[in-house]
């Protein structure tokens, strides 16, 4: 190996190890942390951000990231300095005070933005979203851009991901899938919403958990080199290459949404137990981006979980579980409560149908935030409009409307449209796996290993060596398309809802 | 305050925050941690270690902490100046390679000695605790001694603490417990066995758990500033002021058992728990001493747990939650089988009479390996004859015998000794309490609140303020004595046993 690149990658170990132990801070955190303890914890994750931003900013380290020929690389050293330039911009560019300002921020943020949701008081949040506002467009005018501040945020989640592609996107999501939910608005079925959860159904939460575990190990994922938690926000994290950890939720009135959840962080978290062992604390490790990410989370809550194949997987296990609840409930039935198609208030409830347009408002707003056309006074009324526009509904609260969402607190403007891209990305690839495989017959067996394999030896195991770009031309043959989920979601509900 | 202390507490809060991450470490490690991910972790905690000691080693604070003039300081000026100093000789003395390869070695041979208890292969083991053995070694001659190697080893866990002073100690107390512990067994009450516990009783680890939770409460422990969860070793750790965790673990066949543990283990919480606010993240934050801090667990498990007043206030709550399991056992049985005097092969599930002989039993071990009287090799041979010297009985196994405690697999030569200091100032703690206060009435009222405060204002907020010869003096009047605890003991036991 190139001796300026064990240079960098001896070096880096330590910015990964760093990285791990802020990660178990944060799971810590959000997983066990006592009430009392969350302003030394956001002390103690912005030391460690110090000590990180520091370790980014060694000399020598820098001087080779910034001077390395890159000429000289073979194909894994070459992708090792495209992300180390890639992530060392952010500490590059900005200035560690704004970097440690950000963390403090952030976490009194955070905070606060628990407690106004809690009392649905966005006045009480509205100065610390004001002040992210503000650091973010600092940041982002550090960081550079050709015509849009936000562009410099977006390519920090999505490699070179700009507005203008995400409108783009947009532009062609949404009229289709206004049409589609209109259609099916006058269906029948729409009308006749499932009983089965809801309302005062009981289905314990024990035995949710247990059902989880069990598709879990049924899905492959390790569960001896990760874990299963509860916690308010359901997310994946990675605490070391043998340590991928996910959380959820329970709704003791709802079996379906749980498990759909579980299957989505299992996504995540399989997609980073299948890297390359010999990437592990490199710069090679991980899924390359966030949008790719996502797409893995989707394809098995989407694309395996809500399919018809699944429900009859699964239906015996619920059947089990659930005797007295379920009753004689037909797969049909279940079939059609996983999807159920219906304008809510709350993204992360959301169908796959109206999910992309609780995006689309977000994405709107933040980009007209971080160009200054609109204040952050006026989200509230903000927000009801344009959920009125696209979904047709108008939350009565902020908490269910503007305070819904985590990611403002924590500074992430620039998050949501990966979520998009995600469903894009997921649908591409089930497209091109289709060719190889029947999905249906192996979801139905239960034969969740086979799909796997394709996904560990097409995605998994390059963790970041291809850029999202790369990645998606090698797997599939093509640049990213909405055209295959577009496809997927037309088929799908024209038949469960037969228009 | 002084320019130069105000520079030394800076510092020193990095090195405070690191440290509590590296309890969150362990404790997730102890907790948490997927089996394949322990190797990472050990990485993990091995390059905390190596940021913090290059933090105790940055010229500045080194050369304050060695030059400062104490003449010029106030009271607690100089009591960080002496903390600071008696933390530091270890990084200041031994090379930073031998601190990092300590933790690296300690790391491994953890897991091996995990794995070599459950497989009873105490060979497997030999050459880790060998190792280990060297480098504590390597240690004691790099921090110095005046007589004896295991002194500068022992100083590590009580300030001062001698080989020497150790012996006396133990020398004072092993005839009078084995002579007590001789008529004992010749009892009618000796040889007729609780059966209240073992077997195949049947005590719900939830309801066991729920019992513990109420105790804490009333006990004083505060749950929104810590935790209680299950770990195989309870043990107690600081991630914050405001979060001080406990664990236990519980067997389903002895409701007693985790109670006494958690309450010992609440005890040390308690201590950290009622340091005043303003030391937090100094030198002067914490116990002072793992004598003093055992003290604080010793006091609440004994003193106050095993008492006949505090089975009367928890006996009704036992009722309550095992009317089955219990049926009409009276108080005088509940308080024989939380007495019950039984030379056992397990330190840890040892009584209160019999435990201190399992110390010197380790304490004769330990002094004669750091002197090169005995071989590592002969350790299960030596285990067996010193248990029937002192306990009358011998382990099958070794996993009952020299593998059952997890300490030397941490590198912790010098830490038993502790665990008897600890029991002698709880006595005579408890004996300046009980010129002040009913302890006895206070208990069987479940008015726990009047004896926390005593410990409040008389120890736990000065934290590390007093050293622990001085905080003894101040608090009974007196330097450290066994005559308390031998007292304690021979008045409790020969009215239990009607000797």
């Amino acid at each position: 190996m190139n001796k300026q690149i064990r240079k960098l990658l001896e070096h880096y170990k330590q910015i990964s190890l760093l990285g791990k132990v802020s990660a178990l801070a944060h799971w810590d955190l959000e997983v066990n942390l006592p009430p009392k303890a969350s302003e030394e914890r956001a002390a103690q994750l912005a030391y460690l951000t110090s000590i990180r931003t520091d370790l980014w900013l060694a000399k020598d380290f820098r001087s080779i990231i910034e001077d390395v020929d890159v000429s000289k690389l073979d194909q894994k050293e070459k992708a090792i300095v495209r992300n180390l330039r890639d992530s060392a911009k952010f500490y590059y560019k900005v200035p560690k005070e704004i970097i440690i300002k950000e963390v403090e921020t952030t976490s009194k943020a955070f905070m606060a933005w628990k407690k106004a949701k809690e009392e649905n008081n966005f006045k009480d949040f509205l100065p610390h979203l004001k002040q992210i506002i503000d650091l973010d467009l600092i940041i982002a005018n550090h960081l550079g851009y050709k015509k849009n501040p936000y562009d410099a945020l977006l390519d920090l989640y999505e490699p070179g991901l700009t507005a203008e592609f995400c409108g783009k996107i947009f532009n062609g999501l949404q009229p289709e899938l206004t049409t589609l939910i209109k259609q099916i608005q006058k269906t029948k079925r729409f009308k006749n919403k499932s009983g089965l959860v809801g309302g005062d159904k009981n289905y314990p939460e024990q035995d949710q958990k247990q059902i989880a575990l069990y598709v879990l190990r049924k899905m492959g994922y390790d569960l001896d080199a990760g874990r299963l938690d509860t916690a308010p926000h359901p997310f994946e994290t990675k605490l070391g290459r043998h340590d991928i950890r996910i959380t959820t939720h329970y709704h003791v009135n709802d079996f379906l949404d749980s498990l759909m959840g579980v299957m989505h962080e299992a996504g995540h978290a399989m997609y980073e137990q299948g890297v390359s062992e010999e990437y592990t604390n490199t710069p090679l490790q991980g899924g390359v981006s966030l949008g790719i990410h996502e797409s893995q989370s989707r394809f098995w809550e989407n694309q395996v979980g809500r399919s018809m194949e699944f429900v009859k997987f699964i239906a015996p296990v619920f059947q089990a579980f659930y005797a007295g609840q379920l009753g004689k409930t037909s797969t049909e039935e279940l079939f059609a409560a996983v999807n159920d198609v219906r304008p809510g208030l709350i993204r992360v409830e959301a169908d796959e149908v109206t999910y992309n347009l609780h995006v689309v408002l977000r994405f709107e707003i933040e980009n007209a935030l971080m160009n200054k056309k609109i204040k952050p006074d006026d989200l509230p009324e903000i927000w009801r409009t344009k959920m009125k526009k696209y979904l047709g509904i108008v939350p009565a609260t902020d908490r269910e409307g503007v305070l819904q969402d985590i990611h403002w607190s924590h500074g992430s403007f620039g998050y949501f449209p990966t979520y998009t891209l995600g469903n894009l990305y997921a649908a591409q690839f089930a497209a091109a796996m289709r060719k190889k495989l029947v999905i249906e017959d192996l979801v139905e067996k239960g034969e969740f290993g086979t799909i796997l394999s394709w996904l560990r030896s097409n995605i998994h195991q390059y963790g970041s060596l291809y850029w999202p770009d790369e990645l998606v031309k090698k797997v599939t043959g093509h640049a990213l398309s909405p055209k295959h989920f577009l496809k997927y979601i037309r088929e799908k509900y024209s038949q469960i809802y037969e228009l």
